[in-house]
């Protein structure tokens, strides 16, 4: 079959990122819009903008039905979810199946069965690849404090359904388990109405690794490389380069392989990302999941690999067969991304929205910039505070981290208030540059630790 | 040494790629700006911004003296020529040394040898290097009757100072030499204050291709593979790719090795690029000329091998070592660059000046757009009329095509004509299609023969 037209159910930078590569492929696209997004980049550019819905993302981006209706509607073939929203949402996949229009994504069973933690991991087990040691499922502080009892503290607690940070604690002592253990049902509860939360050893010198994959439905699975996004604040990625730095070469590969491994045996037909927690002590990683969707992050893979994810996310949805072959990747330099965000980091990252008065991003040969704003733009209070992407391409990471520090100064936003800054801090931490960071190395600094040194 | 403050002779768009290339290494910018071009983006971007005449170019950007003063004035460490005006000006680098000013560039010495076409010749030859059966110098109708008589015809009457297509004459019959040795000196000696000409075996079915050459000052030489740029318009190039397609591999390294050996028996330092014209129907090349400087369709070698090529320019100029050996250039993909000129192609390519009323170039992740145009710009009529270089990057050559009629496609500008659909229609035609074609496809185009058949 053949893409002739696309609804995007998304709005901001990836929205625009996804009109782009439409108009890269001969594609129509029509952009769903709320009321607060009407003026946006996103639906100038776009053929077509039609509004699904006031600002309020769960009155507009968030009704699943609302956006196939409209995707009927405006006699669109196909539906890109984009991140967030509605990506991961099995009701969308089936919603349009049910319509006959081409979800670009995997089926809303395989969204279904990944999107729920306990069954991703048992998934990973099944197909041979490690987990983290611990429960599957705890139902009480009893059930809890039983598994701690094997696995030895520190513990983390997690949402079954959950991401993004929400109804994870560490717990480190014995004495905090039960308050620990309710805090987090009560969140996990309220961010995802559903209060399942599973305890798993926590790795203190840990790194996040994740494997880009790119599966067709003949099935064909490649991997696209791996991506350190260990700069997190509270589990909130900020900065993310390809390939991860200090990796063994043995344990890149296994990484890579167990990667390929899980789509390949489990049928995964789109991009996808497998995400692993990586022991620097131990030199050993685990599968954390898998996100059935394009990432935030996917350009830094794109400029090691020359490959557009989007647009094979479209080729790979009308049923073609892979173009590439894993012989024919050829990774080269090194890729970094900072997030940029509408907040103060001084404020503990409350959000800063408001209108954009000066907008002068860096440009170079180098530099890519995806972001859906412009001088004048007024950054809505209603969604996330992502702003722009930031990405710079090296030869080697140093000559990267050079560039990006540059990139940063170069880079004039006036208006809100950005965490452009704070990252160029992140770069310049020691930690970092020598590539010994770990997941904690961002929290450490807010804590007050400027100097950034590992425990 | 290090270069802290850099001096840019030049103007348009290499002006602004310069500007950047410095921002990205740390290095201050002072723009030479001619009263036409005292708002022009590059005067806004760079960090100082010098005044160094009228508009006329021959008042301004062409008087090496007031170039150095003003180098010197403002007190740069180095100056960089960029392309055209005077970056093969041997007195411009010999100023340079004079002052103390680190000249971005091979040696005065250097650039006047090989700005003398000849004098080019006899050293490819003692190299090793073929070149074009035919005379080394011809003073009268005569003897280049002589030479005629020796290399059969048709043969190619060439100014030995000469570039862009000036005092260059094709002559196919007997009768037509005597008429066209007279025209090519009398235009030679108007262009270039010379009238010394030479002639040459003419190759009917011929390519241009021309390989990048990298070379510090401590005797490395690397290449970055080569361009083909045979779509050209009385020798004046419209469209350029990296890799060159069609290209047996045996034949590739071996005019990849000549270009090498030519800049390193040479002891050339700084990028360069040999040019080569390829015989197809015999698969043999012969070495035209070498160029000391940056050229217009460096972005191309840029996207295959993510080698930013100004900033290792100023590397080699600061005496430093090349930071690649051969082995660790990485070719991948496949690039094109359209010139995008001012111009009316139905009205003989004449210029066409004007205030640009709107303008808006293609974006996606595979697109470079290198320009100093904006909304609202006024095309100048004192200089050459090229106001952007549209460059894309596809995975292989067809990709790359097709991303590019997508681009131009997408491409709007409004109030001067351009050459945009021109070179549409060219990257269309099957001779380009299937890297076919030859250097007279678009002059036969242009003379009628809308299907580019070759002869």
């Amino acid at each position: 079959m053949t893409i002739r037209r696309v609804f995007i159910a998304n709005r901001g930078e990836i929205a625009v990122r996804i009109i782009r590569a439409c108009q890269g492929l001969g594609i129509e696209s029509v952009l769903a819009v709320s009321e607060a997004d009407r003026d946006s980049l996103g639906a100038r550019i776009a053929d077509r903008a039609v509004c699904v819905g006031p600002a309020s993302a769960t009155e507009s981006y968030l009704i699943a039905k609302n956006m196939v209706a409209a995707a009927v509607g405006t006699d669109c073939d196909a539906l890109h979810p984009g991140y967030g929203f509605l990506a991961e949402s099995p009701d969308l996949a089936q919603l349009c199946a049910d319509n006959g229009v081409t979800f670009v994504g995997p089926s809303p069973e395989q969204i279904r069965r990944m999107g729920n933690k306990i069954e991703a991991r048992r998934l990973a087990e099944e197909f041979d690849i490690p987990t983290l040691p611990g429960s599957t499922r705890v139902g009480s502080y009893e059930e809890a404090s039983a598994v701690v009892a094997e696995t030895g503290l520190p513990v983390m607690i997690k949402a079954a359904a959950g991401g993004g940070g929400k109804g994870m604690r560490i717990v480190t002592g014995t004495g905090q388990l039960r308050d620990e253990f309710a805090r987090a049902a009560s969140e996990a509860g309220a961010a995802f109405g559903d209060s399942t939360l599973y305890v798993e050893k926590f790795i203190a010198n840990a790194r996040h690794v994740e494997v880009q994959v790119l599966a067709d439905s003949h099935g064909n699975v490649i991997h696209l490389g791996e991506r350190d996004c260990s700069l997190q604040r509270r589990h909130q990625k900020m900065v993310e380069e390809a390939p991860a730095p200090n990796l063994p070469e043995a344990l890149r590969d296994k990484i890579r392989e167990a990667a390929v491994r899980l789509a390949s045996r489990f049928g995964y037909r789109n991009a996808g990302t497998v995400e692993f927690i990586l022991d620097q002590d131990e030199g050993r990683f685990y599968f954390l999941e898998m996100n059935t969707r394009i990432q935030v992050e996917h350009p830094v893979t794109e400029m090691i690999t020359g490959i557009d994810l989007v647009e094979e996310q479209f080729r790979v949805a009308a049923g073609k067969t892979l173009r590439f072959a894993q012989d024919d990747i050829v990774f080269r330099g090194h890729a970094i991304e900072c997030r940029v965000n509408a907040e103060m980091p001084e404020e503990g990252f409350r959000p800063s929205p408001g209108r954009i008065s000066v907008w002068q991003p860096p440009q170079a040969p180098y530099i890519r910039l995806d972001s859906h704003c412009h001088e004048g733009y007024l950054v809505p209070m209603f969604y996330d505070s992502m702003i722009a992407k930031l990405i710079v391409y090296g030869t080697d990471r140093a000559e990267a981290i050079d560039r990006m520090t540059r990139a940063i100064d170069r880079f004039h936003i006036e208006g809100p208030a950005t965490t452009l800054a704070f990252q160029k801090r992140l770069i310049c931490e020691p930690a970092f540059r020598d590539g010994t960071m770990n997941t904690g190395l961002v929290d450490r600094m807010l804590a007050g630790n400027r100097e950034g040194k590992q425990p």
